[in-house]
């Protein structure tokens, strides 16, 4: 499998991944730090080799809006945090009960159930200490609301309900969009919002936003059954053995290949001729539609 | 031990807790909205009878530093969903591993561990979409920095760290201070942030919030030895069973009853004489010190 063409990154990413990366380790407390074990469980999940997609996402918004100071790095690093405690909360065994995340053990198999849980927790509370630091409670709000009853958590228990049911296209959009679309919606919306966009731009990014969302998740669903466990960093067919609801499972993988096709060109179109710089916004996208990992 | 002399509350505290229980309605998602079981158990843990302690708190902050508006009530109920997040999350089986609290089934008992764990986070999370709506980033930095590793979490890491330990008094009163005060602490700042105190204002109640905070926790440990069953609402001497870290079980009960009553005095006398309206405040500490459950 290892001649699989892969797409590398745009430079914009690579390039927004490496500062990421550093306000990263700024603003996580140093794993000396009482209470240590917190913050090394921390550490070794945040580190884990995250492709930093939604804090790249937040800065490219609020750059094609027109922001250009450094009060962005803090929310692109929150949604970041986010993301992170999602995933330990996701993998305890309570709930996924996965062993691997990226090729490493799981944070719970690492440590314990108990540090993970509350590192999970620890994640979520420092996102929102560094979306205050950003000093727009619309932000903050916005944030709140992706992850919230109304977005990520609607998607989680509705994954978890649909376990081993058949499910409609209709079903299972819901649950992606909620999921996984939710965040990457409110991530670019946070960008927009920061940078004091018009409602013309903040219109066309969530747009956008809400199209690479649900792709993205499709894609997941296509690479747990054809992609190459090297470069996912886990083994594939985890949601089938799981019983997990996909877009493969209830539309096929020629459709459901088709479907995050049509959703990156839409997003492509709808903020191209709209928001002042669309440039990275494309790239993003096309990168998100040819990705293996 | 049904004669046992109980402090009734005082006025205050059951005219604003009626108006807490009304906005805490309000804000939580109703059963019948999707995803209806986290709703409901979200509902079930919010409403097991919990005293609306920080609430009040907030209230009597915000009042006594001169504030007058209802912002303050979406920041009230905040640090309610807090508390409950937090005892929601401990209560799990590799936390405390507890199967009562209140009186009731606690959470994973009544429903799941998966729901309970998505339950706490979604208060968690609900709570930082309500403080959004006070428009005060400040406040909103406090209440994370309270709950972060640097406050709550790292004293419940603590706690697990010292079960089955000997602690020093040092140790203990770390533990305490992190465990139950830091979120205390926080609240009554919330409550001064918000109604724009000046800094000897803020010097005052958050004085008077560190030393009520630890001696809430102090009591806690004493009734967990002495206390009614019956009016606690859960066996005592869970905290020896568990082999739990207690005030008592380092400096002995009358030594814990002196320094608890100590604390109650100081706080009361911080605030005395400095903030314009401490009657409210004076008469929550002496609650806290005589009470029962």
């Amino acid at each position: 499998m290892s001649e699989r063409v892969v797409m590398a990154p745009p430079l914009y990413m690579v390039q927004k991944r490496e500062i990421i990366d550093r306000f990263i380790d700024e603003y996580i407390p140093p794993s000396d730090q009482y209470p240590q074990a917190l913050h090394e469980a921390i550490r070794y999940s945040i580190n884990a080799g995250g492709k930093r997609l939604r804090p790249i996402l937040a800065l490219a918004a609020y750059e094609a809006c027109g922001g250009n100071n450094e009060i962005i790095y803090p929310a692109a690093v929150a949604v970041e945090l986010i993301h992170t405690y999602s995933l330990i909360h996701d993998d305890l065994p309570c709930m996924d009960d996965d062993d691997l995340r990226r090729g490493q053990p799981t944070l719970h198999k690492k440590f314990n159930e108990a540090v993970a849980l509350l590192a999970g927790d620890a994640l979520h509370d420092l996102a929102f200490e560094l979306m205050a630091r950003t000093g727009n409670p619309d932000a903050i709000r916005e944030l709140a609301e992706a992850i919230g009853t109304g977005g990520m958590l609607a998607g989680q228990m509705a994954d978890m309900e649909a376990e081993g049911r058949n499910l409609t296209l209709e079903e299972i959009t819901f649950i992606h969009t909620r999921k996984t679309g939710k965040l990457i919606r409110g991530t670019v919306r946070i960008g927009g919002l920061l940078a004091g966009a018009s409602t013309d731009y903040i219109r066309a990014i969530t747009g956008y936003g809400e199209k690479i969302g649900l792709a993205f998740q499709i894609i997941d669903d296509i690479l747990d059954i054809e992609g190459d466990p090297e470069m996912l960093g886990k083994p594939v067919g985890s949601d089938s053995k799981n019983l997990k609801a996909t877009f493969p499972g209830v539309v096929g993988l020629e459709q459901s290949r088709q479907s995050a096709g049509k959703l990156i060109d839409e997003a492509i179109e709808i903020v191209t001729g709209v928001v002042s710089q669309p440039d990275n916004f494309v790239q993003i996208a096309r990168f998100i539609g040819g990705r293996q990992n």
